[in-house]
């Protein structure tokens, strides 16, 4: 009787989880790739669809059309119960998939710190349908605003409040304030949006904490030049439907959004593993389950130390790493070979602005201003995935430079947000 | 005092409307526009959204941005909820807006011939929803065959039934049988997207009945090559969440399309007007509401006759001409003049069937297959609202062209549908 291939079962098709189906591409296995969605998306743009530049499509790609060429891969659309590791078999909706290996990359969603009420007024930005619920809140906002017959319920929903100074936060209080200030300027008759006010609170000292002081400050007076109220050291204490408390007292407002922190998916559960205080698994130096040779956590959902100790932050680039690590760790293994531990080599780190501004740490490269920007939008027009896409988006930032438009400020019906659990 | 500008409140910023709108650019007069949506759908296109040709944000348009340099109108997103005759005011959910001239056109919906509950399972195509709608409902069908262990619920998985074979149907049809047939083809690996069945389901004796008999047989030929399995002469008689039930017998389906049939918007009930059948305001020729000479009704909401009492199509063009005509008699008005009643003008009509596969019959321009096909492309790409989408659209369907991809194939999160009423 021949032998059966050994079957790779990978959750979630992230950057971890396609980097790792991809360099399992000429192994002799049997990969198979679970996703609840049918897409991959590219998460360092889904700002720009929450600020109507792109569209959803643009910064999303079907898993299956990504791998199509990949014969030895499987793609299925099934949302994950459980895992059980004994019969080593995951559990979905949708019916029971045996495994030999195991990679779950099911990435990280928000997390409001025990405030989880918070969700329903201050939506974070994780998925496409995040993003497009943002957008509607956004655009409404200026359109309730132009019918409101009262200056103060009008000056409520010209204020937009972004929650956390961390690169997601800059990058969405840059682009609604050129929203605000550029694409609608013209288009309204009661109201001028440019007299929006919008506010990034952060609970820390600086914003952009993981970049130095400089650029930190950089980023502080560029987003001021542009009209943004930057407040630090100054945590949030509620956020209600009508606005936000602080401190310092209560700021009124239609649209809050919540950048502030993050939770990695319910995979300690599903494992009943150990892990840290944000939910993250705790795994051994190779990526592998204590216990469990066969089965690794990667990405945003793996708590992982790098050089010295310091955690490795949950970014694109690195959950890449741990992907191409598993996905050799496995075929260096189905040959009786076995691999060195991960070593996390930090790439750098980047956020843009707004317009022209960006700030770039890669090692001794430091970049800001207008070539900081540039060189943001080369390496995300290189990273975003298909042709067609790529152009596209080019295209249509090339667009928007010119013109100052959005092309997808379009108000659609959003689903009710997902209880936070 | 001096007198005030009259006010021309026009409800609906679909082609009539916002062409109304527009023709009042240079009157002495103000003009507010107020739709529930913030945009202007491209309708004839809407079929590629749903089919994931197409994004959402390329076959629609801010209304505000479209009107942004014209200083005399003023754009509201609000929800009509009555009109009031006497004291010349509509009704919103957001205030009431008074009007010395009224331009109602709301457009229309699907009209399921008295089976409302069947919108439940066969959603129409009217609006953004319904697209996206349709297009989770498409993909979706595949990614669960791709998971199906029963042979049976795999086959009604792959059954794509659309009923009614006007230009909807028809393209609707065609564009389904393209996506199972190409732009999926390679893309699975428990199942053959090319073994889907779909089927178009007419009432009457021929698809495309407003066509020639040769351009209707010819579009029938080109969906049978493209496989589509034509039934004619069959009434649908019942629609369930599997299939629907034909005289022949039963065909089980997880998708069922609804493009059938259409009913006027609530517009007759808000004036508590006459109306024929399909719940189209009866209007005089000048296309005033009976027994008011400012207020008109246009588009698809107004039941108008044209040269030999032949009932004025509900389609774009004729549509615009209503709205510009309005517009003009307003305009001769405030001047003290008059103008001659409203004559359509038949411009045409064509419907595409599939890749290069279209008819078009404009008065002695009679075309068909690939050249057909191009002046449809030529045709809707010049009528494409904003100077990017036109050229977005233009490149996807290059692309597209070339590569058989589709790149808005996303199955995101879509709210319930409307009641229909």
């Amino acid at each position: 009787m021949p032998q059966e291939r050994p079957r790779v079962v990978i959750l979630g098709a992230g950057f971890g989880g396609l980097e790792a189906a991809k360099t399992l591409a000429r192994a002799p296995a049997d990969i198979t790739i679970i996703d609840r969605q049918n897409y991959h998306c590219f998460q360092p743009l889904l700002y720009q669809v929450a600020t109507a530049a792109l569209s959803p499509a643009e910064v999303a790609w079907p898993i299956r059309h990504i791998l199509r060429r990949q014969q030895n891969a499987t793609v299925y659309m099934a949302e994950v119960t459980g895992i059980d590791l004994t019969e080593r078999a995951v559990n979905t909706k949708s019916g029971s998939f045996p495994f030999d290996f195991l990679i779950v990359a099911t990435g990280a969603t928000h997390s409001y710190f025990g405030h989880n009420d918070w969700a329903a007024f201050a939506p974070g930005l994780k998925r496409i349908e995040d993003a497009t619920r943002i957008r509607r809140s956004i655009l409404e906002a200026f359109e309730q605003a132009e019918l409101a017959r009262d200056d103060n319920e009008r000056r409520r929903l010209l204020t937009f409040v972004i929650v956390g100074g961390g690169p997601t936060g800059v990058e969405m209080a840059g682009a609604i304030a050129e929203v605000a200030r550029q694409t609608l300027a013209r288009d309204f008759r009661q109201i001028d949006p440019r007299t929006s006010r919008i506010v990034l609170i952060e609970a820390g000292p600086r914003i952009l904490p993981a970049f130095s002081e400089p650029h930190s400050a950089y980023a502080r007076d560029s987003l001021t030049a542009m009209g943004v109220d930057v407040m630090t050291s100054t945590p949030v204490i509620r956020c209600d439907e009508r606005g936000v408390d602080l401190k310092e007292g209560r700021i009124d407002a239609a649209t809050v959004i919540w950048a502030a922190g993050v939770v990695a998916s319910p995979a300690a559960d599903w494992l009943a593993a150990d892990h840290d205080n944000t939910g993250r698994v705790i795994v051994r130096a190779d990526l592998s389950l204590p216990g469990y040779n066969n089965v690794f956590v990667i990405g945003d959902t793996a708590c992982v130390r790098g050089a010295g100790g310091v955690p490795v932050p949950a970014l694109a680039a690195p959950a890449k790493q741990m992907g191409h690590y598993v996905g050799r760790l496995i075929i260096q293994r189905l040959a009786g070979r076995s691999v060195p531990p991960f070593r996390y080599r930090p790439l750098g780190t980047l956020a843009t602005i707004g317009r022209r501004a960006a700030v770039v740490e890669f090692g001794s490269l430091q970049l800001k201003g207008f070539i900081g920007w540039l060189f943001w939008s080369v390496v995300h027009i290189y990273f975003l995935i298909g042709l067609r896409n790529r152009f596209v988006v080019a295209l249509t930032w090339l667009w928007g430079y010119i013109t100052f438009q959005r092309g997808a400020r379009l108000i659609t019906e959003v689903p009710p947000p997902r209880p936070q659990g």
